[in-house]
């Protein structure tokens, strides 16, 4: 049985489920992915923004962008008006490697974990796109929920 | 300095890059994701899936559609009219979790590489969706290439 | 004279009408569509889902992420936030072919009767696609409103 | 089992089916729908447009470009380059009501079948929104594919 | 330094800025552009609506969409619900072309000169596309605010 | 009459011309816009580049990524795939504002106007979108074609 999976009824079948009658509530979520790549990849996306170019900017943008897009692709996430998006990525510590951190937040009546999820993971494909000419062996990984707020399930801090 | 990433040019500017003198050829990736998680919850996502439910099912249609919608995505990747789109997902060996392996072909001027790519991500994202009532510190890992062929670059196969 | 037609002015030109001033309120409508199929059709589609495979979980699912593209596709809709959507896909009974009821529901200034339609019919069109190579002369039919609540033009249901 | 559904495979799961290797032919897909509406809606629907107004043209509108989005609504279908896309609206005979004819062209690797009928019901529900303000009950009926030519599955008319 | 520039963090990073603190208002914006084309151009594009055709009504309707798409193709402009968009265009008073007026309303938390703007230029890019065949050399010019209002920054009025 | 319209037949009706028969060549469109602006923003604009952020970038970015849009923004645009799209933005001389060029690549049966004048009013747009906060009132003047090549109606050169 499907117990405990809320996107399925009894049946099994996939459904949107009723948000409407949950109260609107501020709610915001973090998110994170790493991109492991080799150093002379990571150096070449790292110049090839600030003064030098749009490499950084295009990883971030684009995650931006994707987390407008997050109903579209995620089949039974309910849209919803964002009311904030943010991408940092930077050098990871002790790894060669970028580290995508996404927030998303919004006003509504559902949380925005696949919101900041999928700004994460498209920025880290952006990353792997620019640097794939040099590196096609990039890795991304750790992919997941690093804190969430405002909702009735209670907030959630990755340990 | 940006050497190396084709997606800049000498000022580090953003282009999508011509490829309109590159031969038509049959191209093909392949791409994996592997999504950890407790096995409770893997064990509802799979008999959500089967005789039970749309599980499972719809994480494989979230990732086809997704690799439609690449160019979308990524700011620099060429739109291309994909001949072939599979994804599988099954449990994995070993360790807790689920693991997806996406499959994108065209015949074009340009690689699948970023196609499979997505199409892991948003089904394992998909995955994260439908089971996040459940475990929400379930990680998303090892998003990577396994294996491209068609291109002048020639082909790519992870060791 | 385009009398009655709220979505044309005065001068019969096309315009988004102004629902800034309507109350906001809980507002929902179902709809259905049929699918006209051989026998063999019907069958092949409905044990391609259960336990066989994803036909009908395809259909469903394309159905509901149709519903969320309802004001990219009809140029005259609000775009709205959705807050639930089902579709449910069964066979007929004594007429051969698949019935399909969409609900969609929001909290919000305007109706969602083109939501629910729009589920309907792309599922249609989906078991459609799925089904076609099997027989290209299936036909949909009777795709209509069943009901509709919750704003000011008062309830509809159909006779 | 799931036999002749060529959109599942053997595990009657969905994919999108392999056409790298089919020619590339000039292929043709004619779709219609019908509309069922009362006369006093059929009038203003048809007076809204001509000297009077854009309904009917919206409603032609907004099939071309759904013709467009055919391959992300219907989710195993192939991205294609339409090279020809018409709608045609006019009362019917006999019965009062709108009928629509879409006919989509590519030059191309698979059929458009799915294009001609999403525009097709399209349009439909486009009309059916342009009137709902004076007649919730319209149906849309006997949306099917009329003729079909240029695959290797041979050519199809509706008898 | 990039003062002044709300979308840039200090860093000078890209952001979606937050406006989850922002009071729900009613927000309008009008915008305008106007496309300058021979007189022969001009005739053809008016005498091509009205009760001969479709020329400007498709020109209007895809104003009104690309109102809707707006947050897809701007990428740091929230998502919003529109409540009412209103495309006008007519002959221009001493010069060879035609103006274009947009409207776009919301209620909520940030306002709507991007929508406005947006369904202005894609109106005129629209005409443009109707009448290339008969002049290439058509330019679009003075896409411009017109009016602003509802938001704590002040009216904007242009002189 | 319409005469001279190739995107209205000869009742006046839109409808996507046919382009079947067409020769594949390589085609080419060259577009610019001009964003007129005080010298503050335009300061502002350019530093929020470079070194210091994003700006410009974010502009360019947002152009290449509607060139790939233009088809769904366009109602009568054919889908086409885009080899090239490149951006540039740079201070304008002699007048204060910013000046944008962008050029557009295909191997098809159809010009690539429509999509480089698209990229160039959608980066002019981002501009407007990114400065507003400073100066409400730029004016986005001069979107237009600079050259063609490629298509049987002559290469176009703007004198």
């Amino acid at each position: 049985m499907a117990q405990g999976l809320t996107h399925l009824n009894d049946r099994g079948e996939a459904h949107m489920v009723d948000i409407g009658d949950k109260p609107v509530t501020r709610r915001r979520a973090v998110a994170e992915a790493s991109v492991l790549a080799e150093p002379a990849t990571v150096e070449a996306l790292l110049s090839g923004s600030g003064k030098k170019g749009d490499a950084i900017a295009t990883a971030r943008i684009a995650g931006i962008m994707a987390a407008k897009k997050t109903a579209e692709l995620i089949p039974l996430c309910h849209p919803l008006a964002l009311t904030r998006v943010t991408v940092e990525i930077e050098a990871m510590n002790g790894v060669s490697g970028l580290h995508v951190v996404a927030t998303a937040e919004t006003v509504g009546q559902t949380g925005v974990e696949m919101e900041a999820l999928t700004a994460a993971s498209v920025a880290a494909l952006t990353l792997y796109d620019m640097g794939k000419a040099m590196e096609k062996g990039m890795t991304i990984t750790d992919v997941r929920l690093v804190e969430k707020s405002g909702g009735k399930s209670g907030d959630f801090l990755r340990a």
